[in-house]
């Protein structure tokens, strides 16, 4: 069996710039590391099982139960301890057995689009005419009232096309990699979270309720992206917030040419959303496994990635990536047999996409709760979004040393995001100089959102996102159709696995835990001179 | 009415650097023409009804039979005169009434793909397990005997995704251009016709055929385009030459996860191509329309632009853009009701997408023949691939005093191909003085193909292409699903009419007629010593 040996070369040389004094972690461990990942690898195999296999995964759908079978059977064979999934209320299963749409009148066309998540079935083909309804505000409603009857609705206003003059596929140059240095000072705003809860879930359910009762009969709404893409988001997933009409996303082009078409004359379409809700189970869950640490009282350090997805594509991007990066980072690991001090605990996230659903019921069990939200607002929003305080530790507050995620698409990982806390800075240093010409060398105080972290270092807790090279995540793949197997890079998962495994080992093995950031409390608001916009109502 | 005078200023200033001693265009004509095309235009307005409301026109389709009245009614409308419709033998109409393909096993999964071209319908929806089968040569064939007796056949080999490093959308900078000022030198090899036949018609009916008789039920071909793009191009447009077997062309990421899935378990697919032919009429037909010359000996200009497009998007970059410039250019010429020297034809041709057969069919019937080749392969190919001699000149030969093509997309004109004819690009240059601050400023000796004014020029007659900025044609729109109305770009339209126009009316004034090339004759074999290479059979 492996031994952890306690001098190490690297780890002298390195000592100087670190706040440690001392790494544990044997240099020669770094090198099976990345032999185990480099030359022995299976990221890319347990890739392809995740994304082609089982596909996209929606919480609750079957194929994210799949997973979460899948994913524990895998860290079982492994050998990883205490392996299993730890339940949380969330809602309805919701998945596509197949869909489609095409114009009827003017022509015959087929056209491109996905069912919302979470809206209801069309109980087969839907034909009907269409009207052009453009709504952006809860005041635009009103001027609908009587002209929607017997129709499917195109609520989006058709924004055209722009140049697509950027690059889609990118990889951070050493200028992009610097600006990235510049710490962005925290802003507080009070009205944010009710803006967030007026833009994402009381406009779109009240557009759906209001064309319901108005009589029409389906909604189309436009793609954000072009080219094509299709994306599908929804948020009424919990029970009795469902919508009464079916909705689907079309692309872009084909919502535009409806658009026009209208201007001009009569358009019906034909709609197929043959979508099935499954309320057998409305636990979403967490699946967890451990590589246990030989000290007890040293708590354990964690890697995390979400592993569902969206109903687009196979989520390989967002995230498969990050999930076979977590998953092979514990496989590694495990085969070399490590006997870290700290526990090394792994999870792959369940509700990521709506709204870091699995972390923070990970975090109200384990780590910290914070009051629920006194606004009727603020309390509907997804509890990451809760801006409330005290933030209250639980008893195992402490023990967790450090919060390692990954979720920004395939790209290989140029450094981390201390998100705001300084003295972690020197320590994560330390521990990447060995990736040097792996590229991933930058460490920045810089905070950065959007995934599970984020809400871990919100409540207090040191919690770390990797930079990654952004490829083609935001241009293309990010919860769309194209976020398919293709889009991943064999190369960049694998570095991103030897730099995971080996982040980890360091974090399991400090003498000292990671510093942390204060207890959050109450901020004071950035503008207390702001008033509220009414454009904003 | 409008009288062309024969001295103006900017024809003054410009003589200096003009073979011909005189502009006649009158100066104030080219403001008149950029009045009526800016501030009066209708070429979005024409676009928009091409390609929204007709939509894809592929030759001898419903829609493209839409397409030959409406232009034709268009062209009456504004007062041009001998507007007809001249016919050729082409072959069978075709088009897709609805279309849809999904995977069924291991897992439901929408699919994106498209009929080709000319296949014959799945008459409902087909069933079936797939086979992986890339076929690359005649010789790929054998050894598929026997395996894929009900079986859907992918034959493409999944080349992988490469990363998107390019700009998708562009224009032409000037160091772009400048690079264009160099000329290629012609190069002629014998067997370029063979090669074009066997890789092009004979290998695809030959696999069709040869996987219909070993009892397969449908195939699908992947993509040349990633990202989740289509584009279904056939060739099997003429009677008797139906193929066998259902074919579509499926989106790449959905191609490449088929054949990864196939690797590890079987796979099923449903297809549905509910597609038509039609036979009432073989004949496709070439649109024409003139602004009569006053001086009956002085021959014609023509400008030119195929109206048909493929069977995936409206065919709006291509070409429904250069067909509305054409069109535009004709409605502001007859709209200042000039009285050219010579008469301005318009032209809109069929059938380019299958190998320039209306233009060609046009100049067999009045510019110019070549006779058939007596190697069966290149007799085969479209006329526009022969390479026989001698060319024999029609009594016509000699009024075509000058023939510009429009059919690179959406993009502005920067300049004009002048196509080995060496002694027109002063002419042209003095032609496009007036546009510089247009940006179309380039005369090019450079030769480029692919459309009509291509073998125009290999048949010895004066035929140029404008220069263009590229936009998204390359790299998106050229015969794929986004070729749509929303590619198309409003200002750039605008430009190319009001020039395309001014061409046309100094070309049809200008004292001399255009410098001919001379008579094309058997060129000598660039490589003389060449042995033909095994790797291509």
């Amino acid at each position: 069996m492996y031994k952890i040996r306690t001098v190490g070369t690297v780890a002298a040389i390195l000592a100087a710039f670190s706040v440690q004094a001392r790494e544990p972690v044997d240099a020669n461990t770094i090198n099976r590391i990345a032999d185990e990942g480099y030359n022995h690898g299976q990221v890319i195999a347990l890739a392809a099982h995740l994304t082609d296999q089982i596909g996209g995964r929606m919480t609750n759908s079957p194929a994210m139960r799949q997973a979460e079978k899948w994913t524990q059977q895998m860290f079982t064979q492994w050998g990883l301890k205490n392996v299993h999934a730890e339940g949380f209320d969330f809602g309805r299963g919701w998945w596509i057995e197949s869909a489609s749409s095409r114009m009827v009148a003017p022509r015959p066309l087929p056209l491109t689009s996905i069912p919302v998540a979470w809206t209801p079935p069309t109980k087969g083909a839907l034909t009907a005419p269409i009207v052009v309804a453009p709504i952006r505000h809860e005041r635009d409603l009103a001027q609908w009232k009587g002209k929607v009857k017997g129709k499917i609705v195109l609520i989006s206003y058709p924004e055209p096309l722009k140049d697509d003059t950027q690059v889609a596929f990118k990889r951070l140059d050493d200028s992009e990699l610097g600006k990235m240095s510049t710490y962005d000072q925290p802003h507080f705003d009070p009205d944010a979270a009710v803006d967030g809860y007026k833009n994402w879930i009381q406009l779109p359910g009240n557009i759906n309720r209001f064309l319901a009762a108005e009589g029409a009969v389906a909604i189309v709404k436009m793609s954000y992206r072009s080219q094509g893409l299709v994306h599908g988001e929804g948020y009424f997933h919990q029970k009795g917030e469902t919508v009464p009409l079916p909705e689907v996303e079309m692309a872009a082009e084909d919502y535009r040419r409806l658009a026009r078409l209208a201007k001009v004359g009569d358009v019906k379409l034909e709609l197929n959303s043959n979508v099935h809700f499954d309320d057998r189970d409305m636990n979403a869950y967490n699946i967890l496994a451990e590589i246990p640490g030989t000290d007890p009282k040293a708590g354990y350090v964690m890697a995390g990635a979400h592993l569902d997805s969206w109903v687009a594509g196979d989520g390989a991007t967002d995230n498969g990536a990050g999930s076979v990066v977590v998953m092979e980072a514990a496989r590694i690991l495990s085969s070399l047999g490590v006997k870290p001090k700290r526990t090394i605990r792994f999870a792959l996230w369940a509700g990521e996409e709506q709204g870091l659903d699995g972390s923070m019921a990970y975090i109200e069990k384990h780590l910290a709760t914070r009051p629920r939200p006194t606004n009727a607002a603020e309390a509907k929003l997804p509890k990451f979004m809760w801006t409330t305080y005290p933030i209250t530790p639980l008893p195992g507050f402490n023990d967790m040393a450090g919060y390692f995620n990954l979720d920004n698409g395939s790209g290989k990982i140029r450094g981390i995001y201390a998100e705001g806390n300084f003295a972690a800075v020197p320590v994560l240093k330390t521990w990447l100089a060995p990736f040097d010409s792996l590229g991933a060398n930058k460490v920045v105080a810089k905070k950065t959102g959007g995934t599970d972290h984020q809400i871990m270092a919100a409540m207090g807790l040191p919690a770390f996102q990797f930079i990654q090279d952004p490829l083609d995540y935001g241009s293309k793949t990010h919860h769309s159709n194209l976020d398919t197997f293709d889009h991943l890079r064999t190369e960049d998962l694998r570095q991103a696995a030897v730099i995971m495994a080996t982040v980890l080992l360091q974090a399991a093995e400090a003498d000292q835990p990671m510093p942390r950031n204060v207890l959050p409390r109450q901020p004071s608001p950035t503008d207390p001179f702001k008033y509220r916009d009414p454009a904003k109502d």
